[in-house]
């Protein structure tokens, strides 16, 4: 079965807002073996609502359209549903008691705003929203199923776990889609795709896809296959990750939507470490990763963020000699903020970065980008130098998932 | 002038990557005068994107793509452009410099799959791309004008600013397009909805129209007009944000794509004022925050993230007492915690949180969402409790707005 994601709304056409529904929705269909055809963003115009309605409607048999449904007045996109399906706005007495609890809930008075949002079209099934005021709502129209969200992320998502995804599974069962992500770290696209290039020519006979996803520090490879049977589809795609784990072993750290801080969090759970973090640099960034994890407060014990030399001095016991000698952003530092972060914080592990993100600060030695990471354990301190790139943001989230992936390795050498 | 952005990739269409691209490049459109009719996400298949192409092209006179141009072998865009404009590849040798430069500064050897990037349909003009591998490509076609660029966003980005948006602007002027938005902060959309009515009214008759764009811990609105007269435009628009001011001046902190991170780093630097940051449920991510803005060494000294009680205690000498009597989360501590960061820090302000970010760590006494908020400066210390929500995530991004809020005010206070 296929599927088309319209979203709705100006903010999305003018640039201010980035469409982050679109790919969540996908992910999630697609694990129910429901294939998106388009994504498209449209206005929150009356005819341009309708427009895309027709056309989706001719090409897939569910649409599912999020944006144009909050409490104010910019919102159009309900009146425009009753149109495309020649019905009239009525109260739902459903809405009206949800919006009620939602509002009591945060000391909120019902207003006349919330009274219209407990309006809907007189042919629509109520998707209920339990995390904010504007429902859902479930359109069938002859063979075709149309179902409308709000735009927030956050609504919206429940709203899918909750209801539509159930619903959906039960009304539309499909073929099998399998998509497995492999996440590699510390090698470019270009090379990745020499060494990989005999392989890859393997796996088009048997049936497989694959793309190549570069991000900042990481490119992800993705392996995608469709079938009847799900056994069969997923012991096809494991043997092709025991071939890649044999052609580029010291690169993969990761599958699907596993995260580096994930996988660092659950090998200290595992074993009972626990780390801390020094950073300059990534000025908190490594810490925010790390504490991004739920449940965390078992193994993180806390970050010092030294911007400046005295605060590496003062808090991180970094001798000054050291300092005036290599300078801040040097193997001697980085290794001694990485040792004290471990005395500091009474931790097994650390990690420390010390560098140039730039726009300014470089030097002709060390230009923008050049950053020193170093990683300690009870037995050792190990430390590498980089040299990124131009860009603020992206050195310091290269630094960041390059400082995490060697945790992590050194997490492993020593258990 | 009207333009179209088709994104390629089927990484898009199953929601493994967010599309930013299309946001950013509506956004560099729109300032020069150009408006997107329509964001369209399509997969990676020959004829998906000929029959894109060609809708697009029925609706508007400049279609932009992103996508589809790596040095791997899942890229198709090229030769489908070769196909739809019934020309044929031919070696660039502009192009072929640029990789070999390109990659010489990595040290990385030029390969196969490089070579084949400097092909470039025969018909079109090379677009340059200093940092990665891939062209992009100007296609003129009777009044049509089609662009193809990388989707990799830091080479997109760089081929738009350097060249694209030069001669866009120079091909086709434009009718003048003014957004202005106002960031709001502590007030939920609602409330803010409710306060606005009266103002909004009047809106539409001057030919403005209004948006409310909420996200985690602040409401955005957006006024919009368009017309030739650049000077009468802005002069419309600044007398709405003066009746702005005074409807609601206690929750407008900034506009357009002012940060409060990047307001607060310019407060500090007009003042020679200092900061340092505690955090606890925070994680780092308010440093992180503070850090992303350029030249944020010139008043950022360092963040603490204590995210035990022994390192709240040993670093933050928060007292033990304090902590055993009112809890990790509780006005005493994060007011220690505040003052102590300032002592610490040597700074002349601090900001502290200490809070149940969840999903677990909740009790029935402080819930998760429960979270305390202080700011510092060399007169006064105030803290602030708040019940923000269930979800981690948002938990988190909630209280490092409202600190960063809190201080920024804290900071006008002092001056």
């Amino acid at each position: 079965m296929e599927a088309e994601i319209i979203t709705i709304g100006d903010e999305l056409l003018i640039g201010q807002v980035v469409d982050t529904n679109s790919a969540w929705i996908a992910h999630k269909l697609n694990l129910i073996g429901i294939k998106i055809h388009r994504i498209i963003s449209i206005s929150d115009k009356k005819e341009e609502i309708i427009k895309a309605l027709d056309e989706s409607g001719k090409r897939v048999d569910l649409i599912i359209l999020t944006g144009g449904l909050g409490p104010t007045k910019d919102d159009i996109t309900k009146n425009t549903l009753c149109e495309y399906f020649n019905t009239k706005l009525i109260v739902s007495e459903i809405v009206i008691d949800d919006i009620r609890s939602f509002l009591e809930k945060r000391n909120v008075d019902f207003n006349n705003s919330n009274k219209r949002q407990a309006e809907v079209p007189e042919n629509c099934k109520v998707i209920r929203n339990y995390n904010g005021t504007a429902p859902g709502m479930w359109f069938s129209s002859g063979n075709k199923t149309f179902i409308s969200l709000p735009g927030v992320p956050y609504e919206m998502k429940s709203m899918m776990d909750n209801e539509v995804i159930q619903r959906l599974k039960a009304s539309f069962p499909s073929n099998h889609i399998i998509h497995k992500t492999i996440y590699t770290q510390g090698i470019a696209e270009s090379i990745l795709s020499e060494k990989l290039a005999e392989w890859e020519e393997g796996l088009p006979d048997k049936g497989i896809k694959l793309a190549y996803l570069p991000q900042p520090g990481i490119v992800r490879l993705r392996l995608s296959t469709e079938g009847e049977d799900l056994n069969s589809l997923k012991k096809l795609i494991e043997n092709e990750i025991l071939s890649l784990n044999q052609i580029i072993p010291d690169y993969i750290f990761g599958y699907d939507n596993e995260k580096l801080e994930e996988i660092i969090g659950n090998l200290l759970k595992k074993h009972s470490g626990t780390v801390s973090v020094a950073e300059s640099c990534t000025g908190g960034n490594i810490a925010r990763l790390i504490t991004s994890v739920p449940g965390c407060s078992d193994y993180f014990k806390g970050s010092a963020v030294a911007y400046s030399n005295e605060i590496k001095v003062n808090i991180l016991n970094v001798s000054r000699d050291v300092l005036v000698n290599h300078g801040a952003v040097s193997k001697e530092v980085v290794e001694e903020m990485a040792r004290s972060a471990m005395k500091i914080f009474d931790t097994d592990f650390s990690v420390a970065t010390s560098g140039v993100a730039g726009p300014s600060g470089g030097t002709k030695e060390k230009p923008v980008g050049s950053v020193w990471i170093a990683v300690s354990s009870k037995k050792s301190t190990i430390s590498e130098f980089f040299s990124f790139g131009d860009d603020r943001e992206r050195n310091i989230t290269r630094a960041s998932v390059t400082a995490l992936n060697m945790l992590r390795k050194m997490i492993i050498k020593s258990i």
